[in-house]
């Protein structure tokens, strides 16, 4: 192996306390030396995704924010009791944080796949990925194309494999178009770019007007602002344009999962003769995120033939096996700059990540305004 | 063919009409010849399950139900405006009513099957029970064991198959004890009568004190009564002890479908190291009915493996295919006075059902007020 590596790093870590807090801190931990198929990254990227936000926060008021000490800079706000009782499992361990980020591979183990990535700028998933440096396993990590800069290739994982999960997914359980709450987002526009790509019907919903001339610029087709009085017409046409049966919402909270039900249904029944319990047409919408963390709301009027339920990466991922899970990240490697771009409104420091003001804001997890951490600034 | 069968009949059938109204009238009707693989049956007994109620009254507010005429006695009901958007297809049509029902075979058609069944009382589902007589083709039959009377043989198929068919679904979707929002309901006897002969676990949700001590008279194990200040401790315990992973609600509305999820989460995260998405134990409640037309408030504090959709009989019968539905029709007629017996608060005359005070009685479907109507009476 290579004997460059540091042997510490600074690393944020979050903690919930039984007093109802959260810190999240900036402290040392130790970098551990690689393993046979283990590799040391110098992290240069990592972006904030909202499905960081859980970890880092553990559901606090972001309002409450002040900075604090925890044997150096930190950020402390105030949990409300239900939060606090689902995190119970957490109380008094800090949490590593971080789903993704990327980097140069400084050092690495004896195995030849960890060789070959020595001096690479690599994506990884690690789950601990707010630090300078980590000691990560080789099967976590893709090697970019030559050229490709870390900040290019730190969100490769999570936005990417999980766009491309829900065009399996959709392909899977027999529908053959789509539907996506979050259009404008980072990973809306990478689903838009796979769908273009592939000749894939996709409604994309945004929540302003600016989005939806962002995604027209971006070739969308149907694009249905849930903020126009037209909202739910809109939906409905677009549904009917595209066929799209299925459904995956990054909100989560309020009645969105239910207006795309009874749109979908409303469409489904057009020509049909009545039935007491609605179409036989199969509606699914998957909750794949929580931007809304209110309940969700559904009026059950779409018949019967409707399911509501969780979608998450990783199971997706062990369920179509490690040579699908394989063909997928070697084409977002191929389009990382491309397909699978990333755009961010901001560039933090590991001190700035704690810091109070930032915090509200990249907290916000608004449109166009994501962060990315540079842990070497 | 016999011909001893009438060519008309007293009927009762539903029209919505476009001002918003919908009426249940008693009215005649033919009675078509048998052809070769048809029956003529007479029907003395058909229950009012919950299930009938949609087609009976279009989710019309029965307080507001009055007397009227339509070419004989009829009693007549105001819809919402919501209400009447979801019943357009059937606006100006009169739909037949009564799923199911039992009686007697007084002609029958040319095939052995049909000539079969002359003089044998059977139990059918049909949607049109509601009537004197029916022609009806011999799959839709039930031949009762001799000696059964109409009113034992009247439902045959609703709650006995749908109770068979959540054990069914329960065992095909991997789990392996269930859950049953309406334990002291028929179907819920039913079900808790198939559970403790097949050795399964069952967990009954029943709604007042006094039907905790019905179901345990019935020797159920785990009750859960949801009006007590202990129900969701209670439920969470009743589910460490089954192990059930599955619901089905015949409720609909409300919070309960959420804390069956997530008495279910505490459950499978027990002992389990923090993990920010939840438990990997898939999480699964079936909305059957809809006793609560409000909307269904998920809080999602369950993690991200769960799902919650309707069921439906009709479609799961199509897909367990027709050898296995045989094989629980065949259950069905062996065990009809023991495990799928049901019981009536009340028997109706064709005419009694449209009497307005009638009508808010068996509109309430109470538990234990069930009403059994009896064409010939």
């Amino acid at each position: 192996m290579s004997t460059d590596a540091p042997s510490s790093t600074r690393e944020l870590t979050s903690t919930v306390a039984d007093d109802g807090t959260v810190t999240l801190a900036l402290r040392d931990a130790p970098v551990p030396a690689p393993g046979e198929r283990e590799v040391v990254v110098r992290i240069e990227a990592a972006p904030i995704n909202p499905s960081d936000l859980g970890m880092l926060f553990a559901a606090a008021d972001l309002d409450s924010a002040a900075a604090s000490a925890d044997g150096g800079p930190a950020v402390t706000a105030t949990l409300s009791p239900a939060a606090l009782a689902a995190q119970q499992a957490r109380v008094g361990t800090p949490m590593p944080v971080g789903n993704e980020g990327a980097g140069t591979v400084i050092a690495a183990g004896e195995s030849p796949d960890a060789q070959a990535l020595l001096g690479r700028v690599v994506g990884f998933v690690s789950g601990n990925s707010y630090a300078e440096h980590r000691t990560i396993n080789v099967a976590q990590c893709i090697a970019m194309p030559d050229g490709t800069t870390a900040a290019q290739a730190a969100a490769p994982f999570v936005n990417p494999l999980t766009a491309l999960g829900m065009v399996e997914t959709m392909r899977s359980e027999g529908h053959t178009a789509l539907v996506h709450t979050v259009g404008a987002s980072n990973l809306g526009l990478m689903l838009n770019r796979i769908c273009l790509a592939d000749g894939i019907g996709l409604v994309n919903i945004v929540r302003r007007p600016e989005h939806v001339e962002l995604l027209r610029s971006h070739g969308a087709e149907h694009v249905c602002d849930s903020s126009a009085d037209t909202f739910r017409d809109d939906l409905t046409d677009a549904l009917r344009a595209t066929g799209a049966t299925i459904a995956f919402d990054a909100i989560g909270g309020g009645d969105l999962a239910s207006t795309l039900l009874s749109c979908m249904e409303t469409v489904a029944s057009e020509g049909g003769a009545f039935s007491r319990y609605g179409s036989d047409t199969h509606k699914q919408v998957y909750i794949y995120g929580g931007l809304d963390r209110g309940p969700t709301t559904l009026q059950r009027t779409f018949g019967m033939s409707w399911s509501i339920g969780g979608w998450l990466l990783t199971p997706f991922l062990a369920r179509i096996g490690q040579d699908a899970a394989d063909r997928l990240r070697q084409r977002v490697a191929a389009e990382i700059t491309t397909t699978f771009a990333s755009s961010y409104g901001m560039e933090l420091s590991l001190a700035d990540a704690v810091d109070p003001d930032q915090v509200r804001r990249y907290g916000r997890m608004a449109t166009g305004d994501k962060a990315l951490i540079t842990p070497q600034t």
